[in-house]
């Protein structure tokens, strides 16, 4: 039995008078940084459907500024309810299982079970892997790939034969450099054959790049939302926009919007922990609407939603592609 | 005749619903950065109880970003008047008093008058430090320690026969370390017997931690506000806490909270002239109620005020303690 | 047939209860970030009398955040209509021409014709010199200095015999350092007898300085308005304030102010792409009343409007000066 | 047919009045900076036996200062004869054999041919790996890991059905932090089940530390020779020492000697492109006599000899321990 | 009278055994560090012929470390005698004439006079140009450029009838980035006409590339020797080369050869004030015979000189070359 | 009975032809690095008269490459035997005495014993003081001043009644900063009374600061030998020379010199573990001759003797004054 069902996704059409391809909820936020008693922020965040409804893995920073995953549900994919306490990883292996944070997980349904993939702090950020059938039980498997690394995004089906997922190699810091590179694998376990997707550009994009929700599949290609950073004299803006991948060949670049989608400019992404980040995790896709859902996190701090049509996205990164 | 009698401290209830140890005062900021015609900012300011009233000294940037100190009185502890020109402190020795500028203020009361203690300019930053009978003379006595050092922290009585003071030793920047220390003196002139207390941790105080206002003696220990800084992308962020030290030996650290109490969030927090900080530098402290009234900083710009209840900062630092 | 010519400027009298020399417009911004479809931003502006009404040249950084250069034009100095193309130099050298991005306009009326001034990427950031008599077809002249450089503002006349540009050698990034210098020229293409006018300072302008907008003959001498930034630990903070220079020495400078005129403390100045920016790039100057009208950047997103009186300004300068 | 047989390695016996663990050969370097015409410097080289003689792989850095290797022959290790081209590795994929550059090449006889493990620049320097079995033609195989890595180093067997590799995850500059870690795989391709195995320690190996050659077997343990650095203030400086790891699972460290074995303190290693850098990576074992012949570059510039005996470097290891 | 009469130059043949195209002087160093009671070093030297001898301009720094230029002159072109006082600049405008500090200095004939180009500490480092007729006497004209610049190089003639330097834009401390740019004056005096020469390329010219001699004239073009400098993880390395610019348009890069002709590699280039840096300032050539002799700083300490023949160099450019 | 008694000082006579201030020993190093079988350095050493003959503490690094110090005894002040064993500090309080590493000591003889004082690792490096009778047992006392500090030097006699140190406040790496201050004590326990006595000036002491040697008292003042650091694009260079001190307040620089007195610039003083350094810790003054021997570390690796007479010294820096 399939856990996977797409319900119906949050939608608000695109405002009068905007010509905008992609617009903001107009109730963002919709999860407050103090939703839980001792949430300090909650952002970036990995909403899935599930059982015609919705579940989630949510990047949750306590008080102590500690990083950690909670799970969550929620009916409408607006209001949600999270766990009060952490995810437990199961594992039988401490020394693969070491663990000193977590943040900015992917879910993606592959197959028989939801896979979530984050950031893990293995002696230095690298991609977890684990999966769950129910987001009550979740367990741990193995880090993908060896620190340091950041924003890894499986897609959601094998491509001739072998699993796919997206990473962004890194150092040990406010890493000023970035590009997505792809890795293959039979098993989930042991990655290889990887490959070189793209880097850094001008403006928006000119510090680092790295993959956001998990790669949609449409006839034009995997369409990959990522974000891009700018390095202003007062730090980094996170801004996000998207890609069309080979379908047979997903490290194939066919087409990339050179202008961005979104850019932090309201007070939710402009003010909070830190300023300017508009940063996508999760989108939700109906594919007989062509609507999208796009969640992301806003200056660190708080989640909020934006919509798109699937067919606007791909026409504007194509028109505007440079690559 | 003593001057120091503690008049009815600032004081409003718990917001309704709030579940948080701090809560702020509904009314911030209660100084703005123009009080004065020609002030920049007014911050980081360290009030006391002075003749059933209130008067303070405060650090007033100029519009020429200059960083002086004023002095001030309150009839009520919220609203300030503040001199107009800056303390003028007397001093028979140049070599001594050379000052390039002055900085983030703590008062207390010892013995037989108001000690100041501040960071002072002398070839980069050092405690500087100096006393007061009543607020409108203002003698300078030493530099108690050498450069490089900020937010020294006199005790309100002598322990053991010595003066005692916190001090976070720095440098001549925007310092990306620092740990608090103790030193001990018998004359507030010559210090030794210098005692580590307590570093960084990890989250919002992973890259400095500096004391705060005066030590509240408790029967738990000495009570200590400190601040604690954590290092985004876009530069420092500014929250605070508490710890219990010992009352014989106050380089003992009995209890330290993990969480903060307070971080930055509010628009006065995180829109000025520093984005994202919260610095308290004074408390007042009502024995028989338990009330505590904390003056802090809000974005190097304003004066905010906050509120807790001793019992309960003990009760948090001793279930969150993480020594 | 000259088409300078001076039309009513823009004007709003002082707030009821501020003595502040320099005042905001209450409609502040008057050029919102999204004037343009395609804009991110649209900021330090460059705004001149024009057959009595008036034009300019606008620095708009696109939504790949490649900045560019656009003319405007409106009736009243606060209503812009801006071409919704880049402007296209002229030049027949694409050596000499060649370019990778331009911003940070000054314009002004020399003789025949209107001369801007940019900072435009030569393999690295240099002052770029072309003209216009309509704001129509705009020349490419020649850059008239090396990289690396920024913020070039040539005078509105000759001075014994000569072309004279103040600028503000830098180097190829997020400038840590600054002083403004002075260029002499016969013929605006060769540039030499270069003079050092004036350096940081403490306070607001202690990191870098730069000239503004175009330096206003009075009888007291030339009155720049400039550009000071002050390196707070979160980053760059960009106020302004104004100096007096000789009129036929124009490096020397008679009288400075040591305080800022107006620094960033409004949403519009604190909140946006680059947090704490207040950035003058154009001033047009009412002779008969005194009134000057101040065009600045805030936040590097948006155009806001100042006001003051020369009298008044030149007043501040002489009586707060430090030179 | 195997290839891999073991001659007479170099050797020389201690010098009279040394106590050193480790001694260096008296003629050293062996391979001087321009044996070959287009050579800037020859160093960190692997050399192994070779049908009774022996072959190796070598960093040559050309006169354009580009990183490259070649193979060579010797017939006594002493004295080497090295092509004159760089190696070209054949491959059928240019999407995956991609190279900037090569460098620090390790090589090392498993089951059937010689693997050959080097940091290749793929988009960034990564471990590459091949494989030759007569050093005249050599193979590209895959890059094993994901930029940005350094100083990959298989085990010479596999471990409980794994192919083992040791590497020092790294940015894309002069990384200033590195720990070794250790990978799994099935086939030499896909790499899972990484493991911690160590970091920096104090003194000589606290700014980072590498695998050196290929670990040698021994009934206590895998015996490790890695390089530490420090950093003085006029930059990093290149020691190495030894452990022991754990046979069955490699990533436990057993032992460690806190003191290194070679410092860099002859003119060779203290002059030249990279002053203060002894570097190891590759040691020839002979196991009857437990003699160890350990080829180390010099200052980044030339290629030395130093001796050992495996029981003494075991005692070493184990008296001088701290893990 | 023309006091520019060429010599016998300096001439050593190619030692037996070497193909290098360029070699060393086998008495090197021809200047000691302490030729001068106050001289801590003397490097970056311009020889030119004198009278039928030679003369030239020095980089002397004393035992302050103050950087100055003294007059020196030499009968054969190795011995040389140095004034024992820096040389002394005529001037009549001291706001021009300022001057922090001296070095790097080039001399050329052209037309009636020599002249000199320096790096001058003029509020940061620029290029400094004055004249001599005699060696004796000194007047300083006016500083080329706006600060920040370093390595200005006159051309030795006129062409499309205007005088042209190179130079290399900097920055205010050890600059990190350098490519070669190129002005043009009809006087020496006002400057413009700025044009892209070169700019950095792989390995030992990956940091930064600045003109070194005076260009040379030949048939196939202007022969420009230049350095370039690597970053390794301990500093700078500083190499030389060679390229030929086009006749007429000397900004027009024909060839580049890739690889060095001489790199750090001899004591008195690798141990000195400044390791590894070789640094060539200026060069004498015999047309008749093709014979260069190249004047060139070790270490930043001492003068040395390496001799080649420009049929061979040009020779070595072109089958070598990488533009 | 007083164990400190003046015994002949190591000395030789200026070289012939020199007419250097300062002249090195014709056969330095007089220590090496390997002199005790553990060491891997011996250098910055404080040599005193000792029982009519010499002893002293020196900075021994270890193979670990751990900071020690060990004790020293000589009959001719040339030839030393190291203890095999680092001093073990003797102290009651392990809050006070905890030490992670010591480097850098000064000896002097004050009343009635010889006291040390170091850089003491006390979660950070700051100034340790303790004392010995004999050179066989060692009383640690406390920690002078906070951190960071390094360069604690007393003066060998109370002035005013007061104990007298000079110090260099510090950061916690390699410090880019560094002046000299002067702090007093009644009891060697308590310090305060803190003055500046002298901070950098161009060239050779560009960077930074610090004492050397304990001053030496004459008729012109203190003479005090003090080490300075210029940081050249490959590091630090350090540098030594003279000032004259007011014999009463001995803050006030009487006479410095503008040149160094020596550089390094021979190997052993530009080769070993931090090229080019010479750095003094020692200094032995025979009065009736006027002889000084002064002990300094080369390139942080060995020991050197250099040698001056006292006149020539004072008539050098008063000569060559820059205060």
């Amino acid at each position: 039995m399939s856990t996977y069902t797409l319900p119906n996704i949050p939608w608000e059409d695109r405002p009068a008078g905007s010509s905008d391809v992609v617009w903001r909820y107009s109730a963002n936020p919709i999860i407050p940084r103090d939703l839980l008693p001792i949430s300090n922020s909650i952002f970036n965040s990995a909403a899935v459907p599930f059982n015609g409804k919705f579940a989630g893995v949510f990047r949750v920073d306590n008080r102590k500024r500690d990083m950690t995953l909670h799970s969550g549900f929620s009916e409408d994919g607006y209001t949600w309810k999270l766990s009060d306490a952490p995810i437990q990883w199961k594992s039988s292996d401490p020394d693969a299982a070491y663990s000193m944070y977590k943040y900015d997980p992917r879910v993606v349904w592959i197959e028989d079970r939801y896979w979530v993939a984050w950031c893990n702090g293995f002696h230095g950020p690298t991609i977890g892997l684990g999966y769950t059938y129910d987001f009550q039980e979740f367990h741990f498997f193995e880090n993908a790939l060896l620190p340091y690394n950041r924003n890894g995004v499986p897609f959601p089906r094998k491509i001739n034969g072998r699993y796919v997922m997206l990473s962004r190699p890194s150092d040990n810091g406010h890493t000023p450099f970035g590009d997505i590179y792809l890795s293959q694998s039979l098993d989930m376990k042991y990655w290889g054959e990887h490959r070189y997707v793209m880097g850094t550009k001008g403006g928006w994009q000119s510090t680092k790049v790295g993959a956001g929700p998990i790669p949609i599949e449409t006839k034009e290609g995997w369409l990959l939302f990522y974000h891009g950073v700018l390095t202003s004299c007062n730090g980094f803006v996170y801004s996000w926009s998207a890609a069309l991948l080979d379908l047979d060949k997903p490290w194939k670049v066919m087409y990339r919007a050179a202008p961005y989608l979104l850019s932090p400019q309201t007070y939710y992404e402009c003010v909070g922990d830190v300023p300017n980040v508009a940063f996508p995790c999760a989108a939700l896709y109906d594919q007989p609407t062509g609507r999208i859902a796009v969640y992301y996190g806003g200056a660190d701090t708080v989640t909020a939603l934006a919509f798109c049509k699937v067919e606007e996205v791909i026409d504007f990164v194509k028109k505007n592609s440079e690559v």
